[in-house]
This record gives C-alpha cells, structure tokens and sequence, in this order.
C-alpha cells in the first residue's frame, strides 16, 4: 500500500513574522501545505479549536493534529522531515541553538514588540532593554560567518533574523533605534545574509504593505490607550 | 582505549524548585554529579562565568560545557543519557509534552512565583491568572492515570510537579488560595503521585526549611518594597 498523502496546513496571519519564520521552515524542507489566512480581529472557529490554549497563529496542522508556538513548530518540521537539517545533530550543539534562539525572541525581540505597545518613559525602557540585549547578541555572532551556525542556514535563522526586517519598521514608526549600525555590524550583515536567501526572499512580505498595516496598528493601540486614559479623568 | 570518565557538575542552590527538578531528572537517569551550592546574595564567579546572560541557577556542567535553564537542562539530560527516557519518541508526543512543561512554567507557575513578589492587588491579579491556567491544567490530566503522561514517569513530571509543594508554601505565607481541593482533584493526586515516587522523594529539601526559609524571604521582599515605596514619599 502506498503511503497516505501528508497533509500539511497552517493557519497564519499574513504580517506575523512568527508564522513567516514557519513558513520559512516549510520552504526549507520542501513541504508543501494549506494556508488559511486569519483574521485576527475575528478569530476563526478553526483557530480556536486548534489554539484553545493561547488562541495564537501560527498553528501547524499536520494530519489534523495541531502543534502551535512558531519555536515548537520549527522544531517539530524539522524532526519530522529529515532533508536539509535546521538544527545540529549533536544535542549539546543543539541545546545552544535553541538557547540563542529562546534568548532572540524572549530578550530581544518581546521587548521590541512591547515598544510598539507602549508610549512615553515606557516605551524608552523597552527600547533600552532590546538593545541591550541586541549587543549580547551580536557578540555571539561568529566574525566572518554567513549564518547563526556557520555557512548552512539553521534553526536561529529562520527563527529571529526576520527581526531585522521588524526593528526597521518600528524604528521608523515610533521614531527610535533599536539596531546601531556602528556597534551592531554583524547583526546586520547577519540579517542580510538570512532574507537574502532566495527561498526566503520570496516569501517575504512586501515592506511597505508591513508599514503599512504597522502604521495603522500602531494609530489603533494610541487610539485605544487614550480611550482607556480618559475612563479615570471623566470619572473624577 | 577506555572512555574518559565523564564529569557532571550541577550548579544550584537548596530552595531552587528548577534545580529540584534537574536533581530529578539526573537520579531518573542514574547520573552521578558534584553539586556546587551558591550563596545566590553573592552569586559566584563560576556562576557569572556559565550563565553569564541569565546568572541563574541551575547550571549543569557537562564535561565543562554549560547547559542553563531547567527545561533546556532536562531535555540535554534525556537525549545524552538514553536510559529511563523522560520524552516521548514520536515527534508529535514530544512536542505535546514540551508544550505542556512550558505552559506550566510560564502560565501556572511563573504568576504563582510572581505572586511571591507583590502585595494588594497586583498580587489577586497573579493568584487569579495562576488559579485560571491550573483548570486549564488541571482538564489537561487524564483521570485515573498516575503520571503526566500515563504510568511512567517523564517530563512534564518531573519538570513541573514539584509546583503542588510551592504552592502550599505561598499559599501559607500569603494567606492565599491557588489549589481548589474540589476543583483540582486531577492535580492534586499528580503532585502527590511525583513526589511520592522514591528516588524523588529523596531528593526533596525538607518542607519546613522551605517554609522558614520563604518566610525569611518574604519580610525581606516586603521592607525592600517599603523602602522602595518611602523613597518618592521623602522626596515629596
């Protein structure tokens, strides 16, 4: 009997970098697969029963068994379809990979995020916090190499490089610095390098698109902290 | 040639339910280790040497190679050692189990330890978002089986049960509820079940230096606050 046919589906949002770093995954192993797009401001039936839990895109369906977290994800792509490894077999050098990766996303990039969430002295100490950690970062990122790992894309590639993209947008929106050209070379090079690749490139979102909704998301979450800042002032 | 005799190191410290947790994982295993215990008042430069980034405990050495956080830990303990394994084999078991092991530290157990750290109503609102996920936990345990995953013991276990014994200990010192006798009765017969299996037990610090010791701790977090709060009171 010939084996059943995979299927593979992913509920995303099309300007979520968690569901792209997915979705690089994909590419990477070849895999094809449904996309089903989400509204977020009107979740689907579908992702809240696959999601229950954190009620979050990115979800992987596979064979109708759904895994969620894009760091979970990656890995589970990746030890599920053998080809092109993302992480490295040894499972101390493994244990690292998922270190720096964890490190990206909970020190470097959440910060970010909540920077966009934020105004005022706020915003500034999570503006200094991503940086900071943006240093460490860069500092363990090897002179000369291409990727996180060496010369074969990985599991921190495709995990946190897109950040580069990100901090740009919301540099220009919330008029901070996020990334110093002068103290941060190789995580730029390193960004570079990661969207570069023409299998990534191609799933990239055009960049205005992303300032765009980014702009408009940006002037909803303002809107919304001035509606909630003016419940106590007319309750005085 | 006869392999070198491998040197395991565990930097932890006494009252460290996450160095509880490695402890556990290495006596599964049958591992044997030095342990280093830190004054984590002043932390130790082999401490700000391994986890430099975090200067947390647990640090596992392996042969000189540093390994941080307990999840991270637990799983390097399990793809090193084969014996007695703690994860699933199937990709998709695994990931069901990771998933669980950081819902309980990042949604029950962190507002459970985040309640330790506040007073009034910031701390209702981390006793409330922790009494929420444990019946989210809670409807995740499968009647009638002794383990997270079913009779034998693995991951999510040893990882995250020793938060029943935690829990009593907030609970009692700040007057508190976050297990619901009638409607836990799943997590409660599982934390019991864990810490009742022997090579565990053994491991245990007893429960009323814990208790001395969170009290200590406790009045030191509360005049640290006070001081913290007469400072803008002065100043006025």
């Amino acid at each position: 009997m010939a084996p059943e046919k995979e299927l593979v589906q992913l509920i995303g949002f099309w300007g979520s970098p968690y569901v792209l770093s997915v979705r690089w995954a994909l590419k990477l192993k070849g895999i094809e697969y449904e996309y089903h797009e989400e509204n977020l401001l009107k979740k689907s039936p579908l992702l809240l029963q696959y999601n229950p839990v954190y009620k979050k895109v990115p979800v992987l369906l596979h064979n109708g068994k759904p895994l969620v977290e894009s760091l979970m994800i990656i890995q589970y792509i990746d030890e599920t379809w053998k080809q092109n490894p993302l992480q490295p077999q040894d499972p101390y050098e493994r244990a690292k990979t998922l270190f720096w990766a964890k490190f990206a996303h909970e020190k470097c990039i959440a910060p970010m995020v909540s920077s966009f969430f934020k105004i005022g002295e706020e915003q500034e100490k999570c503006v200094k916090e991503a940086c900071e950690h943006l240093r460490t970062l860069e500092s363990a990122l090897e002179e000369g190499k291409r990727f996180f790992g060496g010369e074969t894309i990985g599991f921190v590639d495709i995990a946190a490089a897109w950040m580069g993209c990100w901090a740009r947008i919301i540099e220009e929106i919330l008029s901070v610095k996020l990334i110093d050209e002068e103290k941060m070379p190789r995580l730029i090079a390193w960004f570079s390098n990661v969207v570069e690749v023409p299998a990534l490139k191609e799933c990239m979102p055009p960049t205005q698109n992303l300032l765009e909704h980014n702009i408009k998301f940006r002037k909803f979450l303002v809107a919304a902290a001035e509606r909630l800042q003016s419940v106590p002032l007319t309750g005085n």
